[in-house]
C-alpha cells in the first residue's frame, strides 16, 4: 500500500482541541482525527461507529489537504500535537497528512493494535501500540507487532498501551512488555459500559472503573512492576462516554 | 545550609508503593516521602498535618540511612521513583538521601513551591516547583523561584506544576510560564474540600473538582495556551481524601 498525496482517507470524525485523555500523552491539548475502518473487531470496542460497516455512510472520504486544513482551523493554526486513532489508522494513507502536518508545526501520534505496519511510522512523533489482551477475543500476530516496532526504528516515542479488564489480560501485558522490555508500558482499566455505536452520551459506570483502577494498581504493585505507568480515562471521567470532547 | 549525613530530616510520613497522581510522572509507581515543616501557610493546604507546627511531635527526625532503609524495605529492594513532598523538602537536608538512593538505581523527584533553593536539586532526576497562585494567600519571591531553576541547571527534568482555583490562579500561571517559556506545564483544578490535618479519610467533592477541570480544560483551549498540560489528582478521584495511600 503506498501513500500518494491523492489518495483519500476514511474519516468517521475529526475534533478538538480537548484534552488527551489516556496514555503517554496524557493531559496535552490535541486534536483528534479518527479514522474509518478496523482490522479487528474487540468484543469492549468503543469506537464502533468507527469500526462496524453499518456506520461506513458517516465516513467521508478526505484528502490529505482537506484534513489538514480542518486541523488546521479547529486549533486556529496554532501548533498542536494531533492524535490519528480508528478505527485502525494504519490502514489508511496518512503519510503524506503526517509530513505535511509537520511542515506546519503540528506533531503527530498514532495508535494502533498493531497489526498492520507501514513505513511511515517513522515520520510519527509518537507511535502508541496497543495490543488487543485475551477479553478482546482477538489474536495477536506477533509479527507484525514486531514489524511496527521496527518501522518506527528509533525516531518517534514508542509506547505500549494495554486495556486491562481481568488477570488475563494483566498477564498477557506481562507477557507483551516482557518481548519488548525497552517500551514504557501505560495500563488502563477498561471500560465495561462503553458507548454503542448510535449513543451520544451512553450512561457510565464511573465506580466500576474506579474500582478497577484500584485493582489495577494492587496488582502492579504486588508484582513489583515499577516500570508500568497505570492511568484512567480521563476523558470518560470527567465526560462520561460523550462523543466529539 | 549544608548538608551532611549526619544530620536527620524531619519526616511527617512515608508511605507507598502507589501511583504518583498527579502532575509530569502521573501513574509511575511511587514511594512517597513527606518532609514535616513548610515556611508556607497556603490557605487550601491540603497536607496540614505535614505543615502546622501542632504536629511537630508526629514528625520524626531521621537519618538518611533510616529514611533509605524503609524506602528499600516498601519496595522490596526494586528500584521506583521516589517523590520528596512536604511541607516543603527544600528545607530538609535531603542530598545524601538523593545521592544514596541513586547508587541503588531509585530515582527521585522533588515538589516544592520554590521558595527555597539547594544546589543539591541538580541532583535530582526531576524538579517540579510549584509556585502557588494569589488563591494560595502566599507571595511569590521571583528570585527565590529563578534560584531553583538555576540550581537544577539542565540536569534534572524541571517542571511548572500549578494549583488552579479560580482566573486570578490562570492568570498568575501564564505570567510564571512566560518567564520560563522552556518548561513544561502541567495544570490542576484544586481541591475545594482539603482533608483537615487530622482527617483521615474526609469527603470529597468529585463532581465539584471534575466541574473545575473542565472549566480549565476550557480555558486552556480558549487561549490556545497547547504547551500547557490540564491533570486531575487521581488519587483524590479514585481515593478520596484517605491519606497513606
Ligand atoms: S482495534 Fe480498536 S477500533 Fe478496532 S475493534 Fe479493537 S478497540 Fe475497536
Ligand atoms: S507550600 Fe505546600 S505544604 Fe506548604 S502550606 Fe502551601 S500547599 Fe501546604
Amino acid at each position: 500500500m503506498s501513500a500518494s498525496a491523492s489518495e483519500t482517507i476514511r474519516v468517521s470524525e475529526i475534533f478538538g482541541p480537548t484534552i488527551q485523555g489516556e496514555g503517554a500523552l496524557i493531559g496535552q491539548p490535541t486534536v483528534f482525527v479518527r479514522t474509518g475502518g478496523c482490522d479487528y473487531r474487540c468484543s469492549w470496542c468503543d469506537s464502533l461507529h468507527a469500526v462496524d460497516s453499518r456506520f461506513r455512510a458517516d465516513w467521508r472520504p478526505m484528502t490529505t489537504a482537506e484534513i489538514l486544513a480542518r486541523v488546521r482551523a479547529l486549533s486556529g493554526d496554532a501548533p498542536l500535537m494531533v492524535s490519528l486513532s480508528g478505527g485502525n489508522p494504519a490502514i489508511q494513507p496518512l503519510g503524506p497528512l503526517i509530513r505535511q502536518g509537520q511542515a506546519k508545526g503540528y506533531r503527530f501520534a498514532l495508535e494502533t493494535q498493531g497489526s498492520v505496519s507501514r513505513d511511515w511510522f517513522s515520520d510519527l512523533d509518537m507511535l502508541v501500540l496497543s495490543p488487543k489482551p485475551p477479553s478482546s477475543a482477538m489474536t495477536t500476530d506477533w509479527d507484525a507487532l514486531g514489524d511496527c516496532v521496527k518501522a518506527a526504528a528509533s525516531k518517534p516515542r514508542i509506547a505500549l498501551k494495554f486495556v486491562i479488564f481481568d488477570e488475563a489480560d494483566f498477564a498477557y501485558a506481562r507477557e507483551v512488555a516482557a518481548r519488548f522490555p525497552y517500551l514504557p508500558v501505560y495500563l488502563q482499566p477498561g471500560n465495561h459500559t462503553p458507548p454503542g455505536p448510535e449513543d451520544m452520551d451512553a450512561c457510565i459506570d464511573t465506580e466500576g472503573i474506579l474500582g478497577r483502577m484500584g485493582w489495577l494498581i494492587d496488582r502492579v504493585i504486588a508484582e513489583r512492576w515499577f516500570a508500568a505507568h497505570v492511568l484512567p480515562q480521563l476523558h470518560v471521567l470527567i465526560w462520561g462516554n460523550k462523543r466529539g470532547v
